[in-house]
């Protein structure tokens, strides 16, 4: 296996957080965003999306899509359990991760896309406003996550999980945003103290 | 069980696609997207991300997002298998899933949703310039698949899964989003043509 990986992209950190809390190791090969290695034609060979990761399996076959990529290392190395055990706990995990993508990673990441200086030549037109207007819907998703938080230790429940991953991976983008983590949100605060103080946060 | 559905929405009608396939008959509430019910304080307490749809389970419990929702069904209903069989395949389903989720279904929905006069209430602010630029990575989107079907018959391989459905759902939008599919993608064509022909499609 080789995993295509970037030190600096959020999906990819997914990944590596992932593995690092299976305890599994897998030989990365970097691809550099900065000159955008992943839009050159030798790199459409391996994801014609042109996005990291990308997960070369032995046979050849490319699995790309950090969710995805993930449930396969799930698939492999089952244990500690990240995305859920029977049916319909796997169904709120997948609630949740979702919940955290879509309400909570996508603004922050929009919000960095389409105003940071440094991705001008990668998300083209980069609009301002756009940014601008998903600020306000990350800070709503943080309320709504830290009202979650007050009663379980984790996003999905008893246990930490993927859905914890993604919402983690969308806070430390916050920065980059620029957005502000409002500092009342006790709840999120302790939650981002305990998965930050992870082994595998350093991943 | 109950499903908090809208007629009018793409994101229910996967659910509805889904549940056809399955044969699955599940009890529905109408929620009106035009009046905004779903952001009434009342719709809060099912969903407080104020979304559908949303499938009230036995027990009370809510869940939510429709890839979730779906993921529940196939844990209830194995067969027909729209996820995929074992841990590898069911990786790569969720890998087209995904891929048809971000590069084709949200392209199109954002371009619906930030230039469709109706919507002016629902999506605030609205940017027509940013509609504008996500048709053009819904054409490409759809130039990728149409190369990728022209090996096979489904969106993720030899069988029908969720991701046909997102792929479908997706194509549906297409008109009041105000984006043509270029005629020449015969691959795609041929494809919606029998997805549109299979019973579940009327959903």
């Amino acid at each position: 296996m080789l995993l295509y990986d970037s030190p600096l992209a959020p999906n990819p950190r997914r990944v590596r957080i992932f593995l690092a809390e299976k305890g599994v190791c897998v030989p990365t090969r970097p691809v550099d965003l900065m000159t955008l290695e992943h839009k050159r034609s030798d790199f459409e060979g391996v994801n014609p999306l042109r996005a990291v990761p990308a997960l070369v399996l032995d046979d050849g076959a490319v699995l790309t899509e950090s969710v995805a990529i993930c449930r396969y290392f799930e698939w492999l190395h089952p244990e500690p359990n990240l995305f859920g055990r029977d049916g319909r706990d796997q169904a709120f995990v997948e609630m949740w991760q979702r919940r955290m993508e879509f309400a909570l990673f996508m603004p922050v990441a929009f919000a960095f896309r389409h105003s940071h200086p440094r991705l001008a030549a990668l998300e083209q037109p980069q609009m301002p406003e756009f940014a601008a207007a998903q600020r306000p819907r990350a800070i709503d998703a943080m309320r709504f996550l830290d009202r979650e938080l007050a009663g379980r230790p984790f996003v999905a429940g008893e246990t930490f999980s993927i859905a914890d991953i993604t919402a983690f991976v969308a806070l430390e983008l916050t920065k980059l945003a620029r957005i502000d983590i409002p500092a009342e949100l006790a709840n999120l605060a302790r939650w981002r103290a305990e998965t930050g103080a992870r082994p595998s946060a350093a991943a």
